[in-house]
């Protein structure tokens, strides 16, 4: 058995299944071993971007790692800012990168690059592989920093001759790290605040995030927020929520920061569970990074990364916080709105067609925020946001949650800016037959970037500022662009449209998009 | 005058015409300053591969630096891979990256990173301003950096608030380094190994690169080997290669190992001239990583990066080598093939067609290196590769080119594989109206991929190794994803088809593409 054998067969035992690809020349035992050794399944993603967003949207979901096969420097750069996204999300993600064969490297070849050095600034866990006989050992190691918790970006660096070398057989898994027990003095504390906050006097919310957001944790915080009356807010992009009819209602931060800053202001308390404290996407000048009121007391329940889970039931059990008076979401489906299409018409239809337990990949950024809170009422659903900020994110993403979610139907909803960047996505969509309906909102321009500019005072803009924002002259055709990639495609400029092509596109099996004219 | 503004300024009286940019919102005072100081064009990318690629391609024709506008470090992330390009090819180029304001990092938002980490990698020189006074001096250095002798990557890192705070102005450019004089010793050296040549009994080849496939230092080596008999080989994958009728010809290494142990089998002298001795692109089991033979001396006349003209014309001198017997390429035009398209074909009707003085960008690998051997006879024209290996460079580079090269016709060669890396480049090409014909070579697969794979003897590879290199299941439409983004396209089957509709291409203005079905 070679080296590259070895590891397969220690990552399928460890449970991975998925890998998403785009292998080369330093890379070809690999193939070979994904080829020969049974129960792992190769996706093949156009350019890396695709496969590091996949696996971000599969280790979102699936709660363990897909692993991805990346080829030397220049392959892994591709991949960085949906492992960027990846890594603000806590997903659990391994990364294999095939790198020149150790005794090759000295002759530094044109593709020869320092495969450590991009790796690190977007990994939480790295090593190179120094000899065939240890990549085995050095995989198990590197899946279980990956499986966490909570979930990490790992990266293992294989010279091309320790794949092809010889190896005694697979390697067994560590036992997973045991989770941080809830600190007893923050939860004492948190507690006392909650208290204060019933009694009045006090505004006080929490501030959550991770998985806060969803399953029995959601629910132990809607029964906290129900027994004490205080609000629960979650970050403007959350990896994933759960949501829709039957859900604990938790209000999202608006991107902008005037608007942030007045849904937090008046807080005197603010308890934070495993996130950090709000702060503004990026820096403007003379306006505050912090958008909680200065005054407002941060209470650290759990760090980033920390077990929300088991604190938040703590705090429940010291409540006493029954289930009985959560306020959940109502199941409204709204009626089909009609005429020349726009943003709010998108997020109606949505609203009113968004099947039962869809999961939703979200960079409609400006368009689609209004999709979000339309949605609070349909039907429970999965919602994911792009957690790091690095767009194109949203088809990549949709790629690795179909193949996590066979039997639910998925949705992605994307600003036509940052759906240009990791476009080959729709490609693997097509091929591996995935049920992703994606909206892109065709308003040809960086629309966000616009009101920023606006909003930073740069006067009258001219042309060139201008030419910089704006996706037309030549307007992209999305549904050329798609069919191209082999997926069917429609336009729809009026409200009427775009339901009916919602519709016929949920009906079917496979991929859709749609060009929603706005 | 902000710091923005200062840098800008400085970046114009220093020479720089012209910004490949993708910017966000940390950038947005220096959009301001670009789009309010005349005599930079700003070039919008879809994505910032594009902008890499362009950049350097710029760089190679206009042999000065164009900059580049990145948003973070994911955005500069998706440059990487045509900066690793552009290092190998020793472009002059200078990337902007935006970061967030100094203050706003310590809050760690979501986009923030390690941008430094991100850029070292893949960046000659590096630098993070400390604050808008400074701008302008660091914008200078950097710029001075990027110019060389060689040329360099520079990364100059700007936080947000250096940018908007106050500055005194732009700030003077240093004087360009001093290029290092040849190396007597080792001229002396060369002209013996050289004259031992031509009195018979050694067996000597020039490997040269850089400036040496160009200009006065090409016919000063057309003069060496004419005076001495010795052959002159380029590297695989060269930068620029001046070449065609009335050029002296040189031989170019062939990619495969065993095609290039071949071409210098019998060598007794290998000559440098600013290129490392030859080596296999890939390490493979049991086989040297280099392709000279063990026992032929390696004689270094100048290393990479150094002065490869004075050394050349030293050596001439010393030889008395006259321009009277030099070995040029004649015109010769093949007759047209017919019947259906195959790589052979396209080659020819590119040897029959391609116009006087065009600027070729080649990433056809497998497909195209047939078309170069096949110009050697095509009238006089410059051919550029992919000098690192990294996949995706073609279709930027050629926007770079067109914009260097306003008057020049402009032609890519692309691999389908590879072409998708950065598809959005057709985008600028359209939108700049920017006269690139491009043909890709439409074989549906990774076909140097397939050709390693059986190389490494991985035995009878099934359905999952195949797929990972197959671009079928559904086949890319071409026609459709270049009209998507704005370029007239058609898809050629027969050698008729692919003439008729290059002819057509050739006589309009502004971009076109060609599917070779190949």
């Amino acid at each position: 058995m070679n080296g590259a054998e070895s590891l397969i067969r220690t990552l399928v035992a460890g449970g991975v299944e998925v890998c998403f690809a785009n292998p080369g020349t330093s890379e070809m035992h690999l193939v070979d071993a994904i080829d020969r050794v049974p129960g792992i399944r190769p996706v093949l993603g156009l350019f890396e971007g695709v496969c590091s967003g996949a696996a971000d949207g599969y280790g979102r979901m699936a709660d363990k790692p897909a692993c991805t096969l990346f080829h030397l420097g220049p392959g892994l750069g591709n991949a960085l800012a949906n492992l960027h996204n990846a890594r603000r999300a806590a997903s659990p993600l391994l990364n294999i990168v095939g790198d020149h064969a150790t005794y090759h490297r000295r002759f530094d070849a044109p593709l020869t690059s320092d495969v450590e050095g991009v790796a690190r600034p977007m990994s939480d866990w790295m090593r190179s592989v120094r000899e065939s006989g240890a990549l085995a050992a050095d995989g198990a190691a590197a899946l279980a920093a990956a499986k966490g918790p909570p979930g990490r970006v790992a990266s293992l660096i294989i010279p091309a001759d320790c794949a092809w070398g010889g190896a005694s057989g697979p390697a067994p898994i560590p036992a997973a790290e045991p989770r941080p027990a809830p600190d007893d003095k923050a939860v004492d504390d948190a507690v006392a605040v909650l208290r204060a906050a019933s009694q009045g006097g006090r505004h006080v919310a929490l501030f959550v995030g991770a998985e806060a957001l969803r399953g029995e944790a959601l629910e132990t915080l809607g029964r906290i927020a129900a027994a004490t009356g205080v609000r629960t807010i979650c970050d403007t992009f959350a990896a994933r929520i759960e949501r829709g009819a039957g859900r604990p209602v938790v209000e999202r931060l608006p991107y902008f920061p005037e608007d942030a800053v007045k849904l937090l202001a008046g807080l005197t308390d603010l308890i934070l569970v495993g996130v950090k404290a709000p702060v503004t996407f990026f820096a403007y000048p003379d306006q505050p990074s912090e958008t909680a009121p200065e005054a407002c007391h941060r209470h650290v329940l759990v760090e980033p990364g920390g077990a929300v889970a088991p604190a938040l039931a703590a705090i429940a059990e010291a409540l006493g916080a029954g289930s009985g008076a959560v306020r959940r979401a109502g199941l409204v489906r709204p009626g089909l709105p009609s005429g020349k299409l726009d943003p709010t018409k998108v997020a109606t239809i949505l609203a009113a067609m968004l099947p039962e337990d869809a999961v939703v990949s979200d960079e409609g950024l400006t368009a689609s925020f209004g999709c979000f809170s339309a949605t609070v009422n349909a039907p429970s659903h999965s919602w994911l946001t792009i957690t790091g900020g690095a767009i194109g994110q949203g088809l990549p993403l949709s790629v690795g949650l179909a193949i996590a979610c066979p039997d639910r139907p998925v949705v992605c909803l994307h600003g036509d800016g940052g759906a240009m960047y990791t476009i080959q996505a729709l490609w693997t969509q097509a091929r591996e037959g995935l049920g992703v309906k994606t909206i892109v909102f065709s308003n040809r321009r960086y629309s966000i970037l616009q009101m920023e500019l606006m909003r930073l005072g740069a006067g009258n803009p001219g042309p060139k500022a201008l030419g910089m924002f704006d996706l037309g002259r030549p307007d992209l055709d999305w549904v050329s662009l798609a069919r191209g990639m082999g997926v069917p495609a429609t336009r729809a400029e009026t409200a009427e449209e775009m339901a009916a092509q919602f519709r016929a596109a949920l009906a079917e099996p496979g991929p859709a998009l749609i060009e929603a004219v706005v």
